[in-house]
Parts: structure tokens; C-alpha cells; sequence
């Protein structure tokens, strides 16, 4: 697909500066757009880049200099985003209907224009929702619901009675509805405690490539609305996630967590399990975060606690070999004081 | 199901008090089970919580006071477990038998009952042992063997000789005898070292979705009878964990370490190759665990060590900025002193 | 297969010492081989199980004193390693040709002597090698390619237009091309960001088992030739890997990172996004790198920083109790000599 600036400036609603009829087929960054591409400014970090970038147009806010082609923009990240998706090559996926090398119950029940490829299986009572695509080799357990337009990439598994929303992606190989990790010590031996719950994974989530959310014990492991999680998370079972939240890679969820809404989990960071994250908390990476985190605070570190203090507390650190030598140096001075005192 | 009060009691073996024929159909948490459903205390913590309870019954300790319907145990955690499983439903699995769909070699073994889910592979030379179910789209290498009454969930790949024992469980996506990572440097590059050994899991393991355990490059990695693997865990190649240890998700245990028996491994947990953890060590979620840790000994942190030096530690770094305040007063008392005397 | 020590000795190049005709079988460590199996010692730290072990042979270096038959070698251990893979039983593969319970899109191309096992998925467009292999299960989106001499076994996805170069190893359940995590804030919800770049894996890669390496935004992740990743390894949108790194399990790397070649990588190390590491760096297990490294650099702990500096603040910190109780004798032999100056 081509496009003139003009029309692409007004697709997107946004002024624009430069030849009406300038081509545009592409998008890219700014260090490596082709002068057919469009290309983004967001973070001034990058503006030196302006001077060398072959990109045919850039979008940019309405302060920063800049005479070649431009889309002028509030948010030039957001309308980047827009301008991406409207080049976007389509995700290829299977086309409506059953592959003839899928196994689909006659239990199951498919809605209008569900694509099943290859190897997949859906099992008696599954309920798949309008437009959805298995893509290949999924497989939907008995009594699970996916809402309509879902994507389930390949490999995915979606174990019994789990309960997926409306527009939700799932990446190759995510497992939905594994057993929490429950057991009961016993005289030294360890007793499988039945995970007789299910998972709840409300519309518009996206769910990333080999992350696992377990069932719950008893009860549900929810996901809210539009939350977000990364490649190889891991949440437990009876673990909350209120919406809008985001989690990214390697994080681990222990079991019962409550996660409010809009939280942001950086990579790797681990909770402990019955901890209570306040709404719009951020959990920086790596942070081993051992209790709960009120509203709005940002703790790092191991074990977390606030940003600031840790960050002040490893500065402390960085500066406790002076600190050992100013104290070295305070026993010399005094005790030659006090050696003057005695005489 | 439903069951009264009275019968409860007496498949669990323990007293009741109460109407004899009030009716439990479920399993439920105290803050949510209904008037049919049993629930449980066992953490003094949630005692509060058999004020508001609406569960028809409370299996408890004797020394809790409770006027309403319960079941006495001196260990509620156990029994509630064994009632879960009285009330659990049936894990939807697929019958005995191969699926038309499954791709079974003819120089594979199947046991009596073995079920075979679609698009599952059995290799040649493969032992399957009765009962044991392979559910969907499970991968049995060559020579490799299951005990009896293994499930083994979709997606799993189990690699060539590989030797399973009886009543094993593993969940979607796990992966194990992949080749353990091993090469040589050679001249600025990398020689892969062939990984010719094997893995061995013994009866009774348990383990999580998308964990991985590699086989070894000579000899065997091995899994202890009873022990207990989380989601997204890592075994490398040569390990070998004793048996009844429990490890949480997402830590990983470099080559040829040795896990004794009923070791206790925290979430994100990572340990360095080739050392020794001794029987019933606890090892902190997160730790970093750099050398060996003797039985019973309880550490964490990075790098790892005594739990109780761990936590005097990070609190004497939280009063490092009053330390630092403290040595600057001294600096200035001892300078005026000084003065003083050079007067 | 059996060999004489003397044929052995001549396959490797390497001088031998005792019986010419003695037989040996197979490969093992010092303190497991049998009579018929070679060992090896290339840490001296190992030399004492010279004494007790049973092996047929050992090779070591000329320096290491040992009368029984042996091998000598400038580099033991690479010269054990190609012995094991004279010794090494082949790995079990699919034979040549397409199983009829694989589906491959009539527009997908395979070279000469490509295998396809059952239940695999070769989409549209797609190409593979000559002599590359597909165990089972395994997808191929559209427009791929694989070069020659690939192995990827069971529960492997590679989604479309990922680009892979010849002799690729790559272990079950590992994802490549999965969308990159990237979300657009607008007004508290997340708008996703096409991902619409590709993979490029180099040749001579390998990937661990449950893997994931993610497409880029814009443009390409790409992974350097003759890299090794261990198992479930992070690779984000956009990262570039340079040839000859080795990363070890449960590393994660965040967005826009670049990796340079001979880059060692430790466990569970978590790279920040946008950073760029110099050749030959090492990155110790479990650090926490928060800004580029320079070339040679060794770096560990959190946030990264030298390894000596680390180590020598993790020093410090255990000094501190002793620290803390100096300051204390300071304070009271300060105030004692204040009081006889008030005098």
C-alpha cells in the first residue's frame, strides 16, 4: 500500500507539511527509514537523529525544528502507532472453518466465521466465539470459553473450564489452566492438593509466548480487562490482576496476589504470594517484592522497598569504603588525643 | 455430590458437631465458600474471618472456639485437602485407547488402558505403562518409558531414553531430555558437545507447565521420588534432586548441581553448577546461591547465606545513612577537640 | 561401536600411551566410566578421582602424572568432546520425506532430503533446507526459511517471515517471531503497536527449549552467528545479538539491546532495553544490567557494575556489624574525653 503525506496526514488526523503527493509505503525508525517510510520523534533523546534520517517524512511534535516532510502531532508515539497499523501486513492465519487435520468434539460449539487450523483440538463442551482463530495446533479443554475475535497462536493450551473474553491474543505455547503448584506436607512426603478452580482472562488481554497462568486451587486466577503480559511470565494460581495493568518478561506472581489495576511490572521482579499491589504501582525489575505496595508507589530492589531509598541506600553503599576509611582515620586521631591526655 | 455432615466426618475419620444431615456438596474458602460448602482453617491469621463465614461447615483444630456446624482435625490443612478430593471433579481426560488421530510406531509398547489423545507421537521403542494417559498433542521419543498411571498433559515433549516412573504428572508445554547446554570453546567459537546421557524422573513427581529439564552429557539427570517442580523451572543437564523437593517457579539449578531430600527451592531461585544442598536446606525465593549449603541451613540473598546474617545485613545497610551521620558528628567533636588542644 | 586405544588415539591426533589393542566403547566421567569407557580430566580440581577411577582410559595433559593408559592432549577437553561424538548414538530423526499426518502447504518449497514428522505445519511460501529437519509438531509460518542441515525438534514455532541460516539447532517448545511487547499508552489503556518486523537467526545458532525470541517492531531481532542460548531464555523485539555469545538459562534481554559477539551471558541475568554490550563482555548470573558494558568488561550483581568493585562492596556490607560497633567505641571514647576537657 501507497499513500500521499496529504492523505496520510488526514487519515490520521493530524497537520502536515511537505509536497501533497509525497509517497508514502512504509514505516520505520528514524535511523533506518528509507525515503518512502515514515518515521517517529517521540523521545527528544533521538532528535540528533533528525539531521541524518533518510526517512521520507517524520511525525513530530509541533516544538521541535524540522523543514523536510512532516506530520505534526501531540502524541507523536499514539499516531505513529495509528500510521503502523494502517501499513501493517496482515497477520496470516488460517481462513474460517475447520482444517481437516483438526479434531473438534461434536460437544463443542463454534461460532460463525471460527477458523480452526491444523492439529488443533477442541474438546466436548467448548465454546469458541465468532471470528476467533485457533491457528494450528491448539488445544481448547472441555467447557472453556474464548469470546469472539480471539487469536490463540500455535501451541497454546488452554486447559478445562477456563474462561477467556473477547479480543484476546495468546502467543505460541502460553499454557491457560495448568494445576497451582498445591501440596500438603504429610509426614515428610507431599500431598497434591486438588486445583478444582478455574482461570478468568477478561476481554482485550494480551498473553505472551510460554507464559503459564495456573488455575486456582478453589475459586478463579484472574486477568483484568486490557492487561497486558510478556513472554515466559509466570502467575499462580488464585492470583488477581485488575485491568489495564502490564507485566513484563520473567516476572513471577506467587499464589493469591492481589494486582490492582494499571500496575506495571518490570521483568524478572517476583511476588510473594497473599501480597496486595495498590493501583498504579510500578515494580521495577528484578524487585523481589515481599509485602504490599500502596497506590501509586514505585519500589525496586531486593527486597523492595521505595525507589528513592533504595536508591539512596545503594548510593550509601557504593560510598562505604570511604566511610570505612574516615572511621580508620578517627581511631588514629584519637587515640593520639587520648595518648596526649594520659601524659 | 452431595454429603451430609455426618458422613463427612466419618470418610474423613474425624469428629463432627452439628446437624448429621446437613447437606456439603463443595469445597470453598472461608471469605467465599456458601452454605453447602466446607471450608477450613489452618492459619490462626484468617481467624476473623469464622465471624462473617457463610460455609455451611469449618473443618478446624479443636482449640478454635466455633459454635456453628465443623469438623474437628488436628491437622485441617491435611484433611480439607483429602475433602477437596472427595468433591473435586473428574479431570477431563481422554479414554483408553489410541485416538485415530495420534500416530502411535508400530515398535512402541502400550500397557492395558493406556489413552492416547490426538495428535499425540509415541516412537519407536517407547514404553507406555497402563493407565498411563497421554492427552493431546504429547511428543514420546524413542526408547523413552512411563510407569503406570502417568498424565501427561498437551504439548509435553519427552525426548529419546528417557525413563519415567509411575504416577508422574506433567503439565503443558515442559519439556524433558532437550540436550543440556554444553560446548567447547575453539577458537573464538563454540563446539556443541554432544549430550548422550539421559534423564530419569521417579514415581510420584510432579511437574510444572513449560518447565525444562535437560538430559545430561554423560550419565543421568535425575528427579527424586516425590519431589515437586513448579512452572518454568530449569534442571540442567547432571543435576540430580533427592527425593520430596519442592521447587517454586521460574528458579533455575545450573549443571550438576546436587539437591538433597526435602529441600525447599523459593520462586526465581538460581543456583550455581556442580555445588551440594544438603537435606531439608531452604533456599530463599530469588536467592543466588553460590556455593554449597549444608542440611537444614536456611538461606537467601545474593550471594546466598545465612538467612538470619541475610536479614541483620540488609538492616544494618537500612541504618547505613545514620551511620554516615554519626561518623560525620564525630569528625566534627573530634576536630574541636583538637583545636582546643593545639591551643 | 568399540575402537582400539591406538585407532582412538590416531582418529584424534593425539598421542596414547599402553595397550594398542585395548578396547574402548564408549565415554564417561572419572568417577562413573567403566573398564571399556575413556574419561577425561581438564580441571586440575578433579585430579584426585585419577586415583579411584575405573576408566579404560583417560586423556589429559602431558604435565598431569599417570601411569594407566591415556591419551595426551594439548586441550583435554576439547579432544574429549570430539571423542564423544565418535561414541555418541545418533539422535533419533524423522527419515527423509513428508509423514502423512504432517500438513504442508502446497506452496511451501522443501529442498532435497528435508524431513517432516507427524503433526508439523509448513505454511505458505515457506522453504526449507536441504537435509533440514522438522521432528514433529512443529510449525512453520508463512514465508519462512530454514537453511540446510536444521534441527528443530518437537513443539518448535517459528511464525511468519523469520529468516534461519543452515546447521540451526533449535530444542523443543522454543518460539520464535512471536510479537513483540509493545503497547502504546492512551488515556490508562494500552494500544497495541503492530509488530512488524522479522527474526533473523544466523547460522550455526542454538536455541534452548522453551526459548523466546520475539520479532521486532520495526525492522529485526537478530541473532548472531554460531550463538548459544540456553533454555528459557528472553529475547526481546528489536534485540541484535552479535556472533560467538553464549547466554545461559533464564537471561532476559529487554527491547533494543545489542549484544556483542563473545558476549558471555550469565543465569537468570536481566538486560535493560536500549543498552549496548562491548565484545567479550561477561555478565555474571543473576546481575542486573542497567547501562552498557564495555568490551571485556566484567560485570555482576544489581544494579551491574565491575566485579571486583561488587565483590568488594559485598565485603564492606559484611563488615558492616564490626563498622557499626567501631563507631560505637568511638562515640564513647570521644564523650569520655570531652567530659575530662570540660574539667
Amino acid at each position: 500500500m501507497a499513500i500521499t503525506l496529504k492523505d496520510l496526514g488526514e487519515a490520521l488526523g493530524v497537520a502536515w507539511e511537505g509536497p501533497a503527493d509525497l509517497q508514502i509505503s512504509s514505516v520505520g525508525a528514524l535511523d533506518s527509514a528509507g525515503p518512502q517510510a515514515l518515521a517517529f520523534l517521540a523521545n527528544p533523546k533521538y532528535r540528533q537523529q533528525l539531521e541524518t534520517t533518510r526517512a521520507g517524512a517524520v511525525i513530530l511534535s509541533a516544538d521541535v525544528p524540522y523543514s523536510r516532510p512532516r506530520l505534526i502531532s501531540a502524541n507523536p508515539y499514539r499516531d505513529f502507532t495509528r500510521a503502523v497499523k494502517l501499513f501493517a501486513p496482515a497477520v496470516p492465519l488460517p481462513p474460517a472453518g475447520v482444517h481437516p487435520l483438526a479434531w473438534v468434539h461434536p460437544g463443542a460449539k463454534l461460532g460463525p466465521d471460527v477458523a480452526v487450523g491444523p492439529f488443533c483440538v477442541v474438546s466436548d463442551g467448548a465454546v469458541v466465539g465468532e471470528r476467533t482463530v485457533l491457528a494450528a495446533q491448539v488445544f481448547i479443554g472441555e467447557r472453556s470459553s474464548l469470546g469472539e475475535d480471539c487469536i490463540l497462536y500455535p501451541g497454546v493450551v488452554v486447559r478445562e473450564r477456563v474462561q477467556i473474553g473477547k479480543r484476546v491474543i495468546i502467543h505460541p505455547n502460553a499454557v491457560l489452566g495448568a494445576d497451582g503448584f498445591g501440596f500438603a506436607p504429610d509426614s515428610g512426603h507431599y500431598q497434591k492438593i486438588p486445583q478444582i478452580g478455574i482461570v478468568v482472562i477478561e476481554d482485550d488481554v494480551e498473553i505472551g509466548a510460554n507464559t503459564t497462568i495456573d488455575r486456582a486451587a478453589l475459586g478463579e486466577t484472574r486477568v483484568g480487562c486490557g492487561s497486558k503480559l510478556d513472554n515466559l511470565v509466570m502467575v499462580a494460581h488464585n492470583v488477581t490482576i485488575g485491568p489495564d495493568t502490564v507485566i513484563a518478561a520473567q516476572a513471577g506472581i506467587s499464589g493469591s496476589a492481589h494486582i490492582g489495576s494499571q500496575v506495571m511490572i518490570g521483568g524478572q521482579a517476583g511476588l510473594q504470594g497473599h501480597i496486595r499491589i495498590g493501583d498504579r504501582a510500578i515494580l521495577g525489575a528484578q524487585a523481589g517484592v515481599t509485602k504490599g505496595v500502596a497506590p501509586g508507589e514505585f519500589v525496586s530492589g531486593y527486597p523492595a522497598r521505595a525507589h528513592k531509598e533504595s536508591m539512596r541506600q545503594l548510593a550509601e553503599i557504593a560510598r562505604l569504603p570511604e566511610l570505612s576509611k574516615r572511621v580508620r582515620a578517627l581511631e588514629k586521631r584519637l587515640a593520639e588525643l587520648e595518648a596526649k591526655e594520659r601524659l
